[in-house]
């Protein structure tokens, strides 16, 4: 089945805001096996939307149109996309009457341009959006069926899931129960996970299970997508995969599906009433602005301190007569141990970078001294880390979390990565 | 002039990477006057490819097609227009001989597979790339000028600044002297910051100034695009505008060009030797964050320290029996005085919040207590910001490093803005 989409908008065509919508959409209907073929970005303008909307229809089977559905002089969806069919506009009373209890549910009073919002082509299909008063439709243009979404990113994600990719599915004919199964890993590069996960597709002989990747550094997420018959069809088949897959990339695998890496570290820490002190340098706040907005943050981070100096952290700690020596494992070690002692916390992890000199460059690096510290145990790691200031930061903010990720869950912390260097 | 741009490859269709360079270069040529009329994103795909080309051959006046420079089999734009104007691919000696230079000043040996990187159009142009092996070209297609570029962003960059945009501007007929000068603010909204600028244009008669905007919350870019006959005439034409602006807006413009607010307070800190302690709370280090990274910044920022527990903050500055009191100005203020006494710097700065109970929602809100010291003075402040809580984290972060923005610079710290309620 060939998709387009097409974005429309002045704000999107001049580039004021990157279109995020875009690959959301051509995302999401990856994660289900259909794919789009072409995107068009145009300006709120009736002769390019019009010329666009005719392309398309010669062109696709199913077209999802975003943006232009708002109250305003400049949204044109609607009027273009009756023009483009040859059929009349006419007020949807059905989507009026959703529009004003929307309004009288927030206490708040309809203005008369919103009505614009019901004016729909007369053959159009309503597609709910039950967060807006923008109204999802679809309707046949040419020989494409054509879906109209709103501009808001959430009230677009809720109408494509909830009302579009089942339509979408049901016309492409194929098997309708379908689901994502996400790893989350740090520590392997994209190339070494395809390699170790060669053939696992085929443990799944019908060729129902699909295989992905999306790196978003230092992260890989590993997607496999399953189709079948029914859920219970899709558990079936997935299980053995998915085992396969545990299995494989077995201590890299930090999260699977929604959670992540300060989340799995959050849970494992409040599960046992555990506490955190952490310690920063180089990373300058960014491990403590990873954990500190999840819910219940505020009683298991307790303090975070965060400096450049070592005669600053070792004062800010509370190691009073120790030399700033150079950063090492041992020193990363006493830190972890003295801040665990000041806050009181059951578990304290210190990251101490030693920067290269010079300036920025593709090859300039940081030594990393990781120390964790509980009661009675202290754990360190040593890397180095290469590819310019801020892609040191980055892989040193992963992976002082995942290092406590590890000693959580009672795994190596020193376990070698791939983006090291000796 | 008619412009569209042709964003290619399988990675920006299918969304695994969002396509930033679409936005970049839509928001380049609106600095320069000129604008994008319609957008393509296709995959490595020959016939979508040709059939893309042709489209924009019949409607535009330029085309800029990003992508598929590269050496591997799935980069195919040389070859697509080559067949789309109907003209021969040829080895351009003189793109070979670069190429070769560029690996022998790497010390690396050229694979064979680059030298599909010099196979050109046999009429193409040669748009200079001097910092990789994708050769940029130029070519008519149909009533069209095209323009090759790379998918490497800072290629893309450089190549559209350098070699496009002049040719762009000459073919435009257009005054090619043009410059941008852009305002930072914060604390006004944007409708607020038009309002407030209303006729600004008009001071420059001849219609050569346009004023934009572009609004990343907290933050709003006020943008001045200005054409002349040559730089002596823009900086003529620019001097009253400038004034003007900068008098309307005043003590809300936090920086102008490239400069930063965290920028703006690292210079004005390091300019008196001065240094900083930082306290932050529900801000959860993203403060520090900022600061932190640039270059010098470990020299000023001495220490941050980071809870969410106004006790730990307490003991952590040494405030030592002092009762957790409620959230004030007061507090803020005393906490300030000790975290610059503990830390021995020039200033201190402490931001407080005291959220809202219950689960988020749009009127979600906290109370945000900000105090800075120095050796021999305090200032404070209190402001209430709802919308959520990652809208008051983010508010609270601009807000806190604003304040610090005014007292450095003599300023009134306790302004009101638009974002807060009371």
């Amino acid at each position: 089945m060939l998709i387009e989409v097409i974005c429309t908008g002045d704000e999107v065509l001049t580039g004021k805001i990157v279109n995020t919508n875009f690959s959301y959409m051509a995302q999401k209907l990856e994660d289900v096996g259909l794919s789009v073929r072409w995107g068009t970005t145009i300006g709120d303008d009736r002769d390019t939307l019009l010329a666009a909307f005719l392309h398309a229809a010669e062109r696709a089977d199913a077209v999802i149109v975003n943006g232009g559905l708002g109250p305003t002089v400049d949204d044109l969806s609607q009027e273009i996309a009756a023009r483009a069919a040859g059929v009349e506009l006419v007020l949807n009373e059905e989507w009026l009457a959703t529009m004003e209890a929307f309004f009288a549910k927030r206490s708040r009073v309809m203005s008369p341009n919103n009505r614009k919002q019901a004016m729909l082509p007369i053959t159009s299909e309503i597609l709910d959006n039950p967060i807006g008063t923008a109204c999802g439709f679809a309707m046949d243009i040419g020989k494409a069926r054509f879906f109209f979404t709103p501009g808001v990113p959430r009230e677009l994600r809720r109408m494509l899931e909830e009302q579009i990719i089942p339509r979408l599915l049901a016309k492409s004919g194929t098997q309708t129960a379908i689901r994502l199964k996400r790893f989350h890993s740090y520590g392997l590069g994209e190339s070494h996970v395809d390699e170790m996960l060669s053939g696992v597709e085929a443990l799944v002989p019908d060729g129902s299970v699909k295989l992905g990747f999306r790196a978003h550094y230092p992260q890989i997420e590993t997607k496999l997508t399953v189709r079948g018959a029914d859920y219970a069809d899709i558990d079936a088949k997935l299980a053995p995969v998915v085992a396969e897959i545990r299995k494989r990339l077995g201590n890299f695998i930090l999260a699977e599906d929604d959670d992540t890496l300060e989340g799995v570290i959050l849970k494992a820490l409040a599960r046992d009433d555990g506490s955190l002190a952490l310690v920063e340098t180089f990373t300058g706040g960014q491990m403590a602005a990873r954990i500190m907005p999840l819910p219940g943050a505020e009683k298991v981070l307790l303090r975070a301190t965060v400096s450049r100096d070592l005669a600053e952290i070792y004062d800010a700690v509370g190691l009073t007569g120790a030399e700033p020596l150079e950063i090492t494992r041992e020193t990363a070690e006493a830190v972890a141990r003295a801040a665990r002692n000041e806050s009181g916390t059951s578990h304290a992890l210190a990251v101490l970078i030693e920067l290269d000199d010079g300036p920025d460059r593709i090859d300039f690096g940081g030594t990393i001294c990781i120390g964790i510290a509980t009661e009675n145990h202290v754990e360190s790691r040593r890397s180095r880390i290469l590819g310019g200031r801020e892609w040191v930061r980055l892989g040193a903010v992963e992976l002082g979390l995942d290092c406590l990720r590890r000693y959580l869950h009672g795994l190596p912390v020193t376990e070698r990565i791939d983006f090291e260097r000796t």
